[in-house]
């Protein structure tokens, strides 16, 4: 089963398409998770999510009503282990045990919360998943990697590519890309932006330990 | 000496203030770098940097006289070992030495060059200066800790903090905070976002190895 979720990050970072996603999911019967506020945005489109994740705090009165509605409502815990979004990743991958889940509304805003949700995947409960996951929003995509050996797919629209190693990595390397890394160790993580595919060929990883993030990356007109 | 950067992050995610901040510099005779685009930002506001950082492949022909009249061009090199901010980074820091650098224009748009001004500060030519340097967008100011005892000030406005150690840590603990934490250890990244000071009080935090990164952040009207 493929799973999308929308968490609470900001709607300027969202993809423009981003309620034709989640339309098209909802048709597919594909399972659809939100966290607090993503649930009052995905009933502004009439989806209603299938698990919502959240203390709901910041919901008035009768915008709660919404939750008698949907099927799996997971509260936040007072003293809380993990945040809404970490709870959400659990849920979908351990409890519904979904192949894929799509993320979107994890980044921008703000950047404490973001940056759970990429370390996250480092977590022993969540990083035998990582493969499963993709993060999106309107300018880039996160793909992570357990150790082996991949395919890195072209995207249409995304010149670029980054790659970091998130922890202690082993022998990484990145083959027939624009820019080649050979058998690279480090004991901390490292950042390399700004890789290009030849020709929009997919090209190769390899790498024996640690977790690596792929950034596919684009530019925009982003200046005022 | 004070120094203050503009990097070529999207102005959407510029502190309101940012003209000023650099006018105020300007006056103040801080040290003033651009990377890039940065540069036209700054002369759009009748601020000529000390330093400019790139390759400048951006810019119109007749952009490109502001050039003429800035005191230290650093072009990128064709084969990157650094970034054009990595390479900012090291001039301010290492050349000029200077005491603070408060960095805008980090953050937003290709994450994958955000992730490159984040990471870049574990680099053993970097990692000595964390503590001199401070990223600041709109919504989030990040700094950096070497090994050893801080006094975590408050500051207006800002109503979370989150930690994380950015590689392996020993004995992170966190005094006297809404949530407090107590000589964790790690072999790789965690984050713990929504932390709070007590009544705007100052808290302690304390570790024995690794880098941590704070982040100050708050939440500001974000939904369309």
């Amino acid at each position: 089963m493929q799973a999308v979720a929308l968490l609470g990050g900001p709607s300027e970072q969202w993809p423009e398409n981003i309620e034709q996603i989640f339309r098209d999911a909802k048709i597919a019967g594909h399972l659809i998770l939100a966290s607090d506020r993503g649930t009052l945005f995905l009933k502004r489109w009439d989806i209603l999510p299938d698990v919502a994740v959240g203390d709901f705090d910041s919901l008035k009165k009768d915008e709660k009503l919404i939750l008698n509605d949907i099927p799996d409502v997971r509260y936040s815990q007072p003293i809380k282990n993990y945040t809404d979004s970490e709870q959400l990743f659990l849920t979908a991958l351990a409890d519904y045990h979904v192949d894929n889940l799509f993320i979107y509304g994890a980044t921008g805003g703000r950047l404490d919360h973001f940056f759970v949700n990429i370390f996250t995947f480092l977590r022993p409960e969540l990083c035998r998943f990582v493969n499963q996951v993709e993060l999106v929003d309107k300018q880039n995509v996160f793909k992570f990697y357990s150790p082996g050996k991949y395919l890195i797919k072209y995207r249409s629209g995304y010149k670029y590519i980054g790659f970091g190693n998130l922890e202690k990595t082993i022998d990484f390397s990145i083959l027939d890309a624009r820019y080649e890394l050979n058998n690279f160790s480090s004991e901390y993580p490292n950042f390399f932006s700004s890789n290009e595919f030849i020709n929009h060929k997919d090209f190769e990883i390899k790498f024996k330990a640690g977790i690596i993030l792929a950034i596919y990356s684009k530019d925009i007109n982003r200046y005022r």
